[in-house]
Protein backbone atom coordinates (compact mmCIF):
# COMPACT_ATOMS: atom_id res chain seq x y z
CA UNK A 1 0.00 0.00 0.00
CA UNK A 2 0.43 3.51 -0.68
CA UNK A 3 0.73 6.57 1.71
CA UNK A 4 1.75 9.93 2.04
CA UNK A 5 2.04 11.17 6.02
CA UNK A 6 3.44 13.71 7.72
CA UNK A 7 3.91 12.85 11.17
CA UNK A 8 4.75 15.52 13.66
CA UNK A 9 6.45 15.85 17.23
CA UNK A 10 7.84 18.63 19.25
CA UNK A 11 8.25 16.89 22.52
CA UNK A 12 11.07 14.58 23.42
CA UNK A 13 9.39 12.02 25.47
CA UNK A 14 6.75 11.42 22.90
CA UNK A 15 9.71 10.02 20.02
CA UNK A 16 9.81 6.44 21.20
CA UNK A 17 5.72 6.38 20.50
CA UNK A 18 6.43 8.12 17.55
CA UNK A 19 9.41 5.78 15.92
CA UNK A 20 6.81 2.52 17.35
CA UNK A 21 4.49 4.40 14.65
CA UNK A 22 6.36 4.94 11.75
CA UNK A 23 8.22 1.14 12.19
CA UNK A 24 4.28 -0.25 12.20
CA UNK A 25 3.63 1.78 9.10
CA UNK A 26 6.20 0.57 7.32
CA UNK A 27 5.49 -3.17 7.67
CA UNK A 28 2.31 -2.32 5.83
CA UNK A 29 3.23 0.27 3.26
CA UNK A 30 5.46 -0.08 -0.04
CA UNK A 31 8.51 2.34 0.83
CA UNK A 32 8.85 3.14 -3.33
CA UNK A 33 5.64 4.52 -3.60
CA UNK A 34 4.62 5.74 -0.41
CA UNK A 35 6.07 8.97 1.36
CA UNK A 36 6.72 8.95 5.33
CA UNK A 37 7.71 12.25 6.75
CA UNK A 38 8.89 12.71 10.60
CA UNK A 39 8.93 16.45 11.09
CA UNK A 40 10.10 17.55 14.72
CA UNK A 41 10.33 21.13 15.76
CA UNK A 42 10.96 22.67 19.44
CA UNK A 43 12.63 20.91 21.67
CA UNK A 44 11.87 17.57 20.27
CA UNK A 45 14.62 18.30 17.51
CA UNK A 46 17.20 17.89 20.18
CA UNK A 47 17.13 14.07 19.50
CA UNK A 48 18.43 13.91 16.27
CA UNK A 49 21.45 15.42 18.11
CA UNK A 50 21.50 12.40 20.77
CA UNK A 51 23.04 8.92 19.81
CA UNK A 52 19.77 8.02 19.96
CA UNK A 53 19.15 9.67 16.72
CA UNK A 54 21.84 8.45 14.63
CA UNK A 55 20.90 5.15 16.50
CA UNK A 56 20.34 1.63 14.04
CA UNK A 57 16.28 2.40 14.60
CA UNK A 58 16.33 5.58 12.34
CA UNK A 59 18.96 4.14 10.38
CA UNK A 60 16.97 1.39 9.31
CA UNK A 61 13.99 3.85 9.02
CA UNK A 62 16.00 6.21 6.85
CA UNK A 63 17.52 3.32 4.35
CA UNK A 64 13.71 2.25 4.23
CA UNK A 65 12.63 6.12 3.11
CA UNK A 66 11.70 7.70 5.92
CA UNK A 67 11.81 11.56 5.31
CA UNK A 68 13.45 13.01 8.80
CA UNK A 69 13.28 16.39 9.29
CA UNK A 70 14.00 19.12 11.62
CA UNK A 71 12.91 23.04 11.96
CA UNK A 72 15.90 25.28 11.83
CA UNK A 73 14.07 27.83 14.20
CA UNK A 74 14.25 25.11 16.93
CA UNK A 75 17.76 24.28 15.79
CA UNK A 76 18.83 27.65 17.12
CA UNK A 77 16.77 28.03 19.77
CA UNK A 78 18.71 24.70 21.34
CA UNK A 79 21.76 25.88 19.46
CA UNK A 80 22.62 22.71 17.86
CA UNK A 81 24.59 23.25 14.68
CA UNK A 82 24.05 21.93 11.49
CA UNK A 83 26.87 19.58 12.01
CA UNK A 84 26.14 17.62 15.00
CA UNK A 85 22.88 16.17 12.86
CA UNK A 86 23.15 12.81 10.82
CA UNK A 87 23.34 13.16 7.14
CA UNK A 88 20.02 11.27 6.74
CA UNK A 89 18.39 14.40 8.73
CA UNK A 90 16.99 17.01 5.83
CA UNK A 91 16.49 20.90 7.48
CA UNK A 92 13.69 22.86 6.62
CA UNK A 93 13.96 26.82 7.60
CA UNK A 94 10.40 27.36 9.42
CA UNK A 95 8.69 23.47 10.73
CA UNK A 96 5.07 24.57 10.88
CA UNK A 97 5.11 25.49 7.10
CA UNK A 98 6.42 22.28 6.60
CA UNK A 99 3.44 20.73 8.09
CA UNK A 100 0.94 22.77 6.17
CA UNK A 101 2.62 22.30 2.94
CA UNK A 102 2.72 18.29 3.61
CA UNK A 103 -1.03 18.66 4.06
CA UNK A 104 -1.69 20.89 1.19
CA UNK A 105 0.06 18.52 -1.18
CA UNK A 106 -2.13 15.71 0.24
CA UNK A 107 -0.13 14.20 3.62
CA UNK A 108 -2.42 12.83 6.27
CA UNK A 109 -1.44 14.36 9.60
CA UNK A 110 -0.68 12.05 12.61
CA UNK A 111 0.75 13.94 16.34
CA UNK A 112 1.83 10.75 17.92
CA UNK B 1 -25.12 19.13 10.97
CA UNK B 2 -23.08 15.88 9.02
CA UNK B 3 -19.27 15.95 10.15
CA UNK B 4 -16.83 13.32 9.03
CA UNK B 5 -14.02 13.22 12.03
CA UNK B 6 -11.71 10.83 13.41
CA UNK B 7 -10.37 11.50 16.51
CA UNK B 8 -6.85 10.20 17.37
CA UNK B 9 -5.97 8.93 20.93
CA UNK B 10 -2.63 7.35 22.27
CA UNK B 11 -2.79 8.48 26.16
CA UNK B 12 -4.93 6.44 28.37
CA UNK B 13 -5.52 10.23 30.47
CA UNK B 14 -6.73 11.65 27.46
CA UNK B 15 -9.96 9.86 27.57
CA UNK B 16 -11.84 12.06 29.41
CA UNK B 17 -11.11 14.72 27.46
CA UNK B 18 -11.51 13.17 24.33
CA UNK B 19 -14.95 11.86 25.01
CA UNK B 20 -16.38 15.37 26.18
CA UNK B 21 -15.16 16.34 22.85
CA UNK B 22 -17.23 13.91 21.09
CA UNK B 23 -20.58 14.29 23.37
CA UNK B 24 -20.08 18.15 22.42
CA UNK B 25 -20.30 16.84 18.71
CA UNK B 26 -23.07 14.65 19.01
CA UNK B 27 -25.26 17.03 20.29
CA UNK B 28 -24.72 19.38 17.10
CA UNK B 29 -24.35 16.97 14.58
CA UNK B 30 -26.84 14.49 12.78
CA UNK B 31 -25.87 11.20 13.63
CA UNK B 32 -27.53 9.77 10.34
CA UNK B 33 -25.12 11.62 8.10
CA UNK B 34 -21.97 11.90 10.65
CA UNK B 35 -19.29 10.01 10.39
CA UNK B 36 -18.00 10.21 14.02
CA UNK B 37 -14.55 7.96 14.53
CA UNK B 38 -12.64 7.46 17.51
CA UNK B 39 -9.41 5.73 16.88
CA UNK B 40 -6.63 4.69 19.90
CA UNK B 41 -3.29 3.29 19.48
CA UNK B 42 -0.38 2.63 21.90
CA UNK B 43 -1.37 2.76 25.88
CA UNK B 44 -5.10 4.38 25.06
CA UNK B 45 -6.24 1.11 24.00
CA UNK B 46 -6.25 -0.44 27.53
CA UNK B 47 -9.18 1.88 28.19
CA UNK B 48 -11.50 -0.03 25.87
CA UNK B 49 -10.73 -3.22 28.00
CA UNK B 50 -11.66 -1.29 31.67
CA UNK B 51 -15.16 -1.20 33.34
CA UNK B 52 -15.24 2.41 31.95
CA UNK B 53 -14.57 1.42 28.26
CA UNK B 54 -17.81 -0.57 28.77
CA UNK B 55 -19.54 2.16 30.93
CA UNK B 56 -23.38 4.41 30.20
CA UNK B 57 -21.14 6.98 28.13
CA UNK B 58 -19.06 4.63 25.43
CA UNK B 59 -22.15 2.97 25.52
CA UNK B 60 -24.39 5.73 25.00
CA UNK B 61 -22.21 7.20 22.61
CA UNK B 62 -21.55 3.97 20.44
CA UNK B 63 -25.30 3.60 19.61
CA UNK B 64 -25.72 7.38 18.26
CA UNK B 65 -23.49 6.04 15.96
CA UNK B 66 -19.94 6.52 17.14
CA UNK B 67 -17.27 4.33 15.89
CA UNK B 68 -14.81 3.12 18.55
CA UNK B 69 -11.93 1.65 17.18
CA UNK B 70 -8.79 -0.12 18.27
CA UNK B 71 -5.15 -0.74 17.23
CA UNK B 72 -4.40 -4.59 16.79
CA UNK B 73 -0.52 -3.49 17.21
CA UNK B 74 -1.45 -1.84 20.35
CA UNK B 75 -3.44 -4.53 21.95
CA UNK B 76 -1.15 -7.36 21.17
CA UNK B 77 1.86 -5.07 22.98
CA UNK B 78 -0.92 -4.83 25.98
CA UNK B 79 -1.60 -8.52 25.86
CA UNK B 80 -5.26 -7.51 25.42
CA UNK B 81 -7.35 -10.06 23.75
CA UNK B 82 -10.56 -9.29 21.48
CA UNK B 83 -12.81 -11.29 24.24
CA UNK B 84 -12.20 -8.31 27.04
CA UNK B 85 -13.47 -5.47 24.75
CA UNK B 86 -16.58 -4.51 24.57
CA UNK B 87 -18.93 -5.67 21.63
CA UNK B 88 -18.91 -2.47 19.87
CA UNK B 89 -15.15 -1.74 19.77
CA UNK B 90 -13.66 -2.61 16.03
CA UNK B 91 -10.26 -3.90 16.04
CA UNK B 92 -8.18 -2.54 12.34
CA UNK B 93 -4.35 -4.13 11.84
CA UNK B 94 -2.39 -1.14 12.06
CA UNK B 95 -3.88 2.25 13.67
CA UNK B 96 -2.00 4.79 11.68
CA UNK B 97 -3.04 3.48 8.62
CA UNK B 98 -6.82 3.84 9.47
CA UNK B 99 -5.79 7.64 10.97
CA UNK B 100 -4.03 7.93 7.10
CA UNK B 101 -7.14 6.51 5.36
CA UNK B 102 -9.69 8.26 6.93
CA UNK B 103 -8.10 11.66 5.95
CA UNK B 104 -7.21 10.56 2.43
CA UNK B 105 -11.58 10.07 2.35
CA UNK B 106 -11.66 13.25 3.46
CA UNK B 107 -11.95 12.97 7.43
CA UNK B 108 -10.77 15.85 9.65
CA UNK B 109 -8.22 14.76 12.13
CA UNK B 110 -8.77 16.13 15.88
CA UNK B 111 -6.33 15.21 18.45
CA UNK B 112 -7.68 16.05 22.11
CA UNK C 1 3.62 33.07 1.17
CA UNK C 2 -0.34 32.19 1.53
CA UNK C 3 -1.22 29.86 4.25
CA UNK C 4 -4.83 28.36 5.85
CA UNK C 5 -3.93 26.76 8.89
CA UNK C 6 -5.72 26.08 12.21
CA UNK C 7 -3.93 25.51 15.36
CA UNK C 8 -5.84 23.51 17.97
CA UNK C 9 -4.70 24.03 21.54
CA UNK C 10 -6.59 22.48 24.66
CA UNK C 11 -4.08 22.10 27.50
CA UNK C 12 -2.73 25.56 29.15
CA UNK C 13 0.98 24.48 29.36
CA UNK C 14 1.04 24.32 25.41
CA UNK C 15 0.34 28.19 24.92
CA UNK C 16 3.91 29.16 24.80
CA UNK C 17 5.04 26.39 22.26
CA UNK C 18 1.65 27.61 20.41
CA UNK C 19 2.46 31.23 20.19
CA UNK C 20 6.28 30.58 19.17
CA UNK C 21 4.58 28.17 16.50
CA UNK C 22 2.64 31.10 15.28
CA UNK C 23 5.49 33.97 15.68
CA UNK C 24 7.80 31.46 13.48
CA UNK C 25 5.18 31.04 10.64
CA UNK C 26 4.08 34.98 10.70
CA UNK C 27 7.20 36.19 9.48
CA UNK C 28 7.07 34.40 6.72
CA UNK C 29 3.37 34.27 5.74
CA UNK C 30 1.93 36.94 3.99
CA UNK C 31 -1.30 38.23 6.30
CA UNK C 32 -3.20 39.68 3.47
CA UNK C 33 -3.85 36.58 2.05
CA UNK C 34 -3.24 34.24 5.00
CA UNK C 35 -5.88 32.59 7.29
CA UNK C 36 -4.55 31.46 10.56
CA UNK C 37 -6.44 30.57 13.54
CA UNK C 38 -5.77 29.58 17.08
CA UNK C 39 -8.87 27.26 18.46
CA UNK C 40 -8.61 27.25 21.98
CA UNK C 41 -11.08 24.52 23.69
CA UNK C 42 -11.07 22.72 27.37
CA UNK C 43 -9.10 23.99 29.50
CA UNK C 44 -6.92 26.37 27.12
CA UNK C 45 -9.33 28.80 26.95
CA UNK C 46 -8.23 29.92 30.50
CA UNK C 47 -5.42 31.32 29.00
CA UNK C 48 -7.64 34.58 26.98
CA UNK C 49 -8.83 35.18 30.61
CA UNK C 50 -5.56 35.93 32.43
CA UNK C 51 -3.28 38.65 32.45
CA UNK C 52 -1.39 36.94 29.33
CA UNK C 53 -4.57 36.59 27.04
CA UNK C 54 -4.26 40.15 27.06
CA UNK C 55 -0.94 40.84 26.62
CA UNK C 56 1.54 42.45 24.52
CA UNK C 57 2.42 39.33 21.98
CA UNK C 58 -1.02 38.43 21.41
CA UNK C 59 -2.02 41.69 20.52
CA UNK C 60 0.69 42.27 18.26
CA UNK C 61 -0.23 38.67 16.73
CA UNK C 62 -4.21 39.23 16.28
CA UNK C 63 -3.37 42.84 14.83
CA UNK C 64 -1.11 41.09 12.44
CA UNK C 65 -4.36 39.09 11.56
CA UNK C 66 -4.05 35.76 13.37
CA UNK C 67 -7.79 34.94 14.69
CA UNK C 68 -7.97 33.98 17.99
CA UNK C 69 -11.66 31.39 18.82
CA UNK C 70 -12.66 30.19 22.00
CA UNK C 71 -14.91 26.97 22.04
CA UNK C 72 -18.06 28.52 24.04
CA UNK C 73 -18.74 25.07 25.98
CA UNK C 74 -15.23 25.16 27.30
CA UNK C 75 -15.45 28.63 28.53
CA UNK C 76 -19.08 27.60 30.52
CA UNK C 77 -17.40 25.11 31.58
CA UNK C 78 -14.96 27.23 33.66
CA UNK C 79 -17.15 30.26 34.47
CA UNK C 80 -15.46 32.60 32.19
CA UNK C 81 -18.03 35.28 30.88
CA UNK C 82 -17.39 36.79 27.35
CA UNK C 83 -16.76 39.97 29.42
CA UNK C 84 -13.75 38.85 30.55
CA UNK C 85 -12.20 38.21 27.22
CA UNK C 86 -9.57 40.28 25.38
CA UNK C 87 -12.38 41.77 22.30
CA UNK C 88 -9.92 40.34 19.73
CA UNK C 89 -10.93 36.68 20.92
CA UNK C 90 -14.09 35.22 18.93
CA UNK C 91 -16.15 32.93 20.07
CA UNK C 92 -17.90 29.85 18.84
CA UNK C 93 -20.24 27.34 20.01
CA UNK C 94 -18.20 24.38 19.67
CA UNK C 95 -14.68 24.27 19.12
CA UNK C 96 -14.43 20.55 17.56
CA UNK C 97 -16.81 21.63 14.59
CA UNK C 98 -14.98 24.93 14.28
CA UNK C 99 -11.92 22.45 13.92
CA UNK C 100 -13.64 20.13 11.70
CA UNK C 101 -15.34 23.29 9.06
CA UNK C 102 -11.60 24.61 8.77
CA UNK C 103 -10.38 21.47 7.63
CA UNK C 104 -13.36 20.36 5.44
CA UNK C 105 -12.38 24.65 3.69
CA UNK C 106 -8.66 23.11 3.12
CA UNK C 107 -7.09 24.45 6.26
CA UNK C 108 -4.04 22.41 7.54
CA UNK C 109 -4.19 21.37 11.03
CA UNK C 110 -1.83 21.80 13.87
CA UNK C 111 -1.42 20.52 17.37
CA UNK C 112 1.53 22.21 19.23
Amino acid sequence: MAFSVIFHIDEPSKWDLLLRNVRNLIKAADPKVSEIEVLANSEAVGFYASPNGDGELMKELALAGVRFVACSNALGGMEITRERLPRFVEVVPVGVIELIEKQNQGFAYIKP
